[in-house]
């Protein structure tokens, strides 16, 4: 039983900003955004450590984040999206998603600096890179 | 031509502390390492963003990264390697993997904070790194 947030969030049992789900993946907003669109990417099946996860699963997961990548450029406008994986803060591997723009100078922090407003804009988010997916 | 600094090291223009290469995929150490053992790995190709990447050396590289991660692993002793897609500060696609401990505080940072005292270090971070490659 993968009793953490993800796990949760996967079955259910706590809300999320969904952006993305087929039958093996998931994506939701990080609810304390880098930058706001920051998107976690994760597998249904809880892996902790990214050294732990199959190969098929590896290749399948970073050609999604491709994709989404492309879908965030597309929806918030922004001019790349950095990729990440950080730790493990939540024990069930994640890539993050950090829309980011060229003038911006901040790029090398993986710490959240720019939280919502409220549920209202974290919802106008997702609702930007959803209507761009394909 | 690639004429960044990766084009160079590709070419055998530049020297570098190549820990893995094949026909498709280079790695070596960063000279500005995060920690030490910091490696960077790069396709042959030329790609400036990862948006760019064709589907299938997205697959291929990131299962690279993964088996690079492991490899780092059982030769530098560390517990994990955070694996980040950046930016554009070289405009040639790169994956960071930066060795990091469970015991420290400050893994939300990119920034270069633990430089080598000299060649002959980071040469011998590289020689940790390659007695471990399968």
């Amino acid at each position: 039983m993968n009793d953490t947030v993800f796990g949760k969030i996967i079955r259910g049992e706590i809300p999320a900003t969904k952006v993305y789900e087929d039958d093996d993946f998931l994506a939701f907003l990080d609810i304390n955004p880098v930058t706001k669109g920051h998107t976690l990417l994760i597998p249904k099946i809880q892996y902790v450590w990214i050294h732990e996860v199959p190969d098929d699963i590896i290749s399948a997961i970073f050609v999604k984040a491709k994709e989404l990548i492309n879908t965030m450029r597309r929806g918030l406008g922004c001019d790349y999206v950095q990729l990440g994986v950080v730790g493990n803060e939540v024990p069930h591997f994640h890539i993050h998603l950090i829309p980011r723009s060229l003038s911006e100078t901040n790029v090398q922090t993986m710490r959240p600096h720019e939280p919502y407003e409220n549920l209202e804009e974290m919802q106008l988010f997702a609702e930007k890179i959803k209507k761009e997916l394909i």
